[in-house]
């Protein structure tokens, strides 16, 4: 298999599409991001990554809380107009129903079947971006996603980000169990 | 959409199904990752969570360096083989063709079709997890992966980890462009 340098480059695939929320003047505000990934066990923690001029990073920072909203795919057009246009110059508070947990200061989305409600743990400092790291507080999911009282993938539906071809995708086809098919494989 | 809270849980979709690559012992040693995000543009960097008693982790300390190897479906049952297994019982420098890059010490993997060669800029201490920023120092992707001189993702045809349901799955359909599906729309 023949190698091609490309030079750095920031490509992981896939990427999830989720919103993130925090409080700015009072008013929720939301971003979309792809560079959201989780980050410990214990504590249950997200890390996502957030660009310095960020209308969203602005309160994190004062509030010290955010959410992780993972969007469904019917949801797409929404989470792209969010990702598009800035907080600072549209406001973006009524575009979803939105409601708060235990923290009270983080914006969850209604609309949006599964919701992490986190309080800020570490800030790393890198040049473009500030790494937020996040303790997850507590899970939200709409009822209608739940199988046997658990979070079922295929209902919540969730967008999937394509970076390079820039597109949106759903999950696709099943191709094995994890912890299974690896077992006595034939490698 | 009425919520039910599930406690602080680590629900994320998607998630990359990622082998991530260190030298152990002059020996390269791979383990299979789904907590792996981008951290940043510049430096072009990434984040991985690694369980602190993980012999990869060991290797990533001693040099620095490791590597994030993107895997295509087909490579499923080897993936989850390097999940299920330890590189302190099992020797897993055999299962792929691997090779260095500029870092000379970050084990890449020649099957799997996007390369990123890392060097270690942060550790960040977590209690059950480091999470390990490294910079992007190259990107090497298989020549028949490409399109037009990019990345094609159709070609990667990358493994998606589901968790929860604990499946690996494909890219699903295509459901819009990014930065062009919320231009106007109604909302």
């Amino acid at each position: 298999m023949e190698k091609v340098k490309l030079g750095p480059q920031t490509l992981l695939y896939p990427m999830p599409a989720v919103l993130v929320g925090s409080k700015v003047a009072e008013k929720p505000n939301f971003m979309t991001a792809a560079w959201c990934g989780i980050a410990a066990h214990k504590p249950p923690a997200v890390s996502v990554a957030l660009r310095k001029e960020r209308h969203t990073l602005k309160g994190v920072k004062e509030q010290g809380t955010f959410s992780i909203n993972v969007a469904s795919a019917d949801l797409v057009k929404k989470v792209d107009y969010i990702g598009i246009y800035s907080g600072k110059d549209r406001d973006k508070s009524q575009i979803f129903e939105t409601f708060y947990g235990i923290l009270k200061t983080a914006p969850l989305i209604r609309e949006c079947p599964l919701n992490l409600e986190c309080k800020v743990i570490h800030l790393l400092d890198l040049d473009s971006h500030t790494l937020v790291v996040g303790e997850i507080i507590e899970t939200y999911i709409s009822e209608s996603c739940l199988t046997d009282g658990k979070a079922d993938p295929e209902k919540v539906d969730p967008l999937v980000y394509t970076p390079g071809a820039r597109k949106y995708q759903r999950l696709g086809d099943v191709i094995g169990k994890a912890y299974q098919v690896g077992k006595d494989a034939t490698l």
